[in-house]
């Protein structure tokens, strides 16, 4: 149990921050829209319903409509007497089964769930299997042609370090600072489904499915792996591949320092 | 292509094989109902569609509402020409996505997806995690407080073999021979996941949700593991533990002598 600090008689709110997980087939992305459910606007309902306040919730990142998330991070400010247990189990107790909170931390004023962020992490999932699988609906892309990990290996070496990732990135969204670092890229093979495992500083607007996108494009049209140096090099949408589907790709891991996992937390 | 063997103009027909996968959260079960959608009643409707003719499909077993198969096993009689990579693409043109046609076999005449099975291997997955997951809704049974794998092992190893499991069996169903045979049980965690995978030649109404309910039971008693062994002896479903989910329930691999895996096959 964290009180919020009492001074002159007026209470100074705590920062809280959620890990959340949710199944992003039924959502029109993160952000609250005119119209659709939204993982934004789901929360804050819960929250007003728990809080009897409005709260606004801020997170690491936005996800697009279809994209999952195993561990993104958010926060808001609450004030009064603030049981990190209850909160969980009280918005879990409000909110569908598609969304789930897994964890809550009382943070620093200065905390910021998108600002304060070092690293990210996503998955893509491919499931690569002749027949479809009812099974992986909506949660990976489906590639029916065998695939080889080793040419995604091969390509994805070239977009280690810091690079302008303009050819990666959605076109609307491409004005302003495209220069990105990607730390590393880990391609893994388990049964029919090929994981990629993307860490970064930070990434722009669909560049996780452009890059995906354009290894798929280039395997097929039998290019060479690296082939995708020149790609980057060109710094130009139109020289890169498809946006591959958004229901394989999963907001995996955010990374703050110090980590969330040395703050209070409810478990 | 195989052609339906001609004697005196007729057309003898030939028996198929398919192996299938469904998400058994969308169905009334296999077997076709007075009401609801059934895996029997839409591959049944997809047949007539792709043969325009009525075809009757039988199962390696009935799986109840909610239960999943990743290898389910069904058979039917087909006339005249069939190209069975046909079959599969075109069933699968026709089937919404919870089902998923993945091979089809030329069988001898004798052969039937029930009698002549020899084995059959189902798995069940428990969720293990003190707060829910999105994605294990309908997929796996949710156990809030840690299990510990080595007691579902030493458990297990009191059902291997040829046992009566009358304590184990749906009592309405429990007329007639409650004898059957376990050849293993292998416990596995992975994850949040524990992944328990039952072998044997056929398995009672229930059987393996009973036997899983009961040996959470057990341990939410602190019984001793051995404690099994007692409920076996004594023959009464009234003595053991509570049926847990169907969607927990996957009916995974299902064993034939000659393998299909022999026989002639689209894939």
């Amino acid at each position: 149990m964290v009180s919020g600090n009492r001074s002159n008689g007026s209470i100074i709110p705590q920062r809280v921050a959620l890990e959340i997980q949710y199944d992003g087939t039924g959502f029109n992305g993160w952000q609250i829209q005119n119209s659709g459910r939204t993982i934004q606007g789901e929360l804050e309902r819960a929250l007003g319903i728990l809080t009897r306040e409005q709260v606004r919730v801020v997170a690491s990142g936005r996800t697009d409509a279809g994209v999952h998330a195993l561990g993104q991070i958010v926060h808001f400010d609450l004030v009064g007497d603030i049981n990190l247990q209850r909160v969980c189990i009280g918005l879990n107790g409000i909110l569908e089964k598609d969304i789930s909170i897994r964890n809550a931390f009382i943070c620093p004023a200065g905390f910021h769930a998108r600002f304060s962020a070092l690293q990210r992490e996503y998955l893509y999932v491919i499931y690569n299997h002749p027949q479809r699988s009812p099974f992986m609906q909506y949660r990976a892309l489906w590639v029916r042609e065998p695939l080889d990990c080793e040419y995604f290996s091969v390509a994805s070496r070239h977009l280690i370090g810091e690079k302008d990732f303009a050819s990666f990135c959605r076109k609307r969204s491409a004005d302003g600072n495209t220069v990105r670092r990607i730390t590393d890229i880990e391609i893994k093979a388990i049964d029919s489904l090929i994981i990629v495992r993307i860490r970064g500083n930070a990434f722009l607007h669909n560049m996780i499915r452009i890059i995906i996108g354009t290894i798929l494009d280039m395997y097929r049209k039998k290019l060479p792996p690296d082939h995708i140096g020149t790609v980057l090099e060109m710094k130009d949408r139109d020289v890169s591949g498809a946006t591959v589907a958004p229901f394989g790709l999963y907001l995996n891991r955010v990374e703050y320092d110090p980590p969330l996992s040395t703050m209070q937390s409810a478990f």
